[in-house]
């Protein structure tokens, strides 16, 4: 039986760091509406959509780092934010979003929650687990930081896969879904954690730095085949996790060149389980993808070459939950 | 500082049932002394190397079945084998050579060695841990069946990385390495548990069908378009894996046409820790791929994205080693 869904990643463009919130949150309602015309059911969100990717940057004033936080317990209610998911409510379209998130308690997250239109309301929440970069700034002040292990804490919300109660396919039974977030994308353990859920959708948003190469001691790459070998692992670890974890997955990027500078790759796309690219943005520009998906067509993966409870052997797989670094052999 | 070897993949083309068993060892020893006159130091061949991929027969006789297997605790001395470990020595060439091991209380692995030349012995080996296929055959008699799960036990032995004593890099240190064997390669937990202990080098071979899609409810694929989709496959979590676990790997594919029916996918591969093919084989007969690689290379990955003392966050990962199977979230 098939289970059929059209599902749409919402790519957005540059963001640049003096960007009203209220003109950008406008950008995505204005996909939104793109998607309403598609029959779209879910649109993918990038990363830290509503700003800049301000992670990059050395910001020492609290005040300042706080206006590129969302703050309160509901996001929904957030006055800047509040009229994306009133409008997916009105088109009935569930969205998933990144942004960061300030908690009452003062600590930052990178966050994506899912918006159930028919719930009404944010159905669950995920915060990053493997924030990449640095808690230091680079001394270089030419350097562009990654600086998202200075302004976020890891998550501790795990990874929860969950069913959206209004997202029917045309057949019996919801998708089983989960959020990830960028960098959380190279990591095999978070795509296996929640597909031992048995998630079927992976969903999640990127920034990713086009010409990086220049952070970690320089690079004979030019600028072209830098960008060329940042889309190439994003698509590689895209397209062979969403084959050895038998399920869909969408991404959608923030892209282009924000301030003039700082570049951003594209590549927003949606795979299947079998790790074939079904859809793919065209431009680093606010773009929409949208691809109807056979939820079923992960079956094959998850009966047979990837069946878990026939192949696993957990019995070998020990140090993965005890030992988070390197411990090399003893020298023979 | 650079860490510079030559290796090989010992790709070898079909084996048929009948075939003679030193006549086998007699092309493997072929490929070896091309791979002495390319100053190759490592040279990895095939699963299950020296006879047909018998798993794909029903063999009802203990006595039929047992042909297929090595016998005696030490393969170096098999009379069969014995010429290609004396020349692997000779000619001062490290092998990892995969081979059916039939223990003394009479259990079945699908086993792969690391013989050292300049210790003169096996120093480390590995069971299969994953394997794929089933117990009993397919009723229908044209079907072709694996039967990995009848008549092989699931590896024993864990992931054990290893340093070759002998297995010089032209800088200090010599490389960590581990052994995988066929199915493996899409199980991303393997090369975790592998590269946890630093492995820098991942070896494998592989008998991967060409055609076969038919076992599991039929395809709308032509045969060229399925061995695509297999070497597609084989390729993609070769290349993502290499990248994620920021090693290099080395595959060797037995391949070709066994016995005039039974087609075997080629695509030995030297893949880079960035996910890059260095060296491909272009045929699907007995051939020699090599490349010169620096070891140093990994760094690049182990130090920065795939740091996993900064990285990685345990806390998250607990289902993976204490669930084998899928448990669903509850229905909202």
């Amino acid at each position: 039986m098939s289970r059929k869904i059209t599902v749409a990643a919402a790519q957005v463009g540059a963001v640049h760091k003096d960007a009203s919130k209220p003109e950008t949150v406008q950008r995505l309602i204005k996909l939104l509406h793109e998607a309403a015309e598609k029959k779209v059911q879910l649109v993918v969100y990038p990363e830290c959509t509503l700003t800049t990717f301000f992670p990059r940057h050395f910001i020492e004033s609290r005040e300042e780092l706080d206006t590129y936080f969302e703050h309160g317990a509901d996001i929904t209610q957030s006055p800047d934010v509040k009229p994306l998911f009133d409008e997916a409510k009105a088109q009935g379209i569930d969205i998933c979003i990144g942004y960061a998130e300030r908690t009452p308690d003062g600590s930052g997250y990178n966050t994506s929650v899912y918006y159930s239109a028919s719930a009404g309301k944010v159905i669950s929440k995920y915060r990053k687990v493997h924030l990449p970069g640095r808690v230091e700034p680079f001394e270089d002040p030419n350097a562009t930081n990654q600086l998202e292990k200075r302004y976020f804490k890891p998550g501790d919300l795990g990874f929860k896969a969950f069913r959206a109660p209004g997202l029917k396919t045309d057949g019996k039974g919801d998708p089983i879904m989960g959020m990830l977030i960028c960098n959380d994308r190279r990591w095999p353990e978070a795509w296996r954690v929640y597909t031992l859920q048995g998630a079927e959708i992976l969903m999640f948003g990127y920034n990713t730095g086009s010409h990086m190469s220049h952070l970690w001691g320089g690079t004979s790459m030019s600028p072209e085949e830098q960008e060329q070998e940042a889309l190439f692992h994003s698509r590689l670890v895209q397209q062979a996790n969403s084959y050895m974890h038998a399920c869909f997955s969408i991404s959608s990027a923030r892209c282009g060149v924000d301030d003039g500078k700082y570049d951003l790759i594209g590549g927003s796309s949606i795979v299947s389980p079998e790790g074939h690219v079904i859809a793919e943005a065209k431009t680093k520009e606010d773009e929409l993808i949208v691809a109807e998906i056979d939820v079923a067509e992960c079956r094959k993966g998850k009966e047979r070459t990837f069946d878990y409870a026939r192949h696993r052997r957990v019995e070998a797989y020990g140090v993965i939950t005890v030992q988070t670094g390197i411990v090399e052999p003893e020298l023979l």
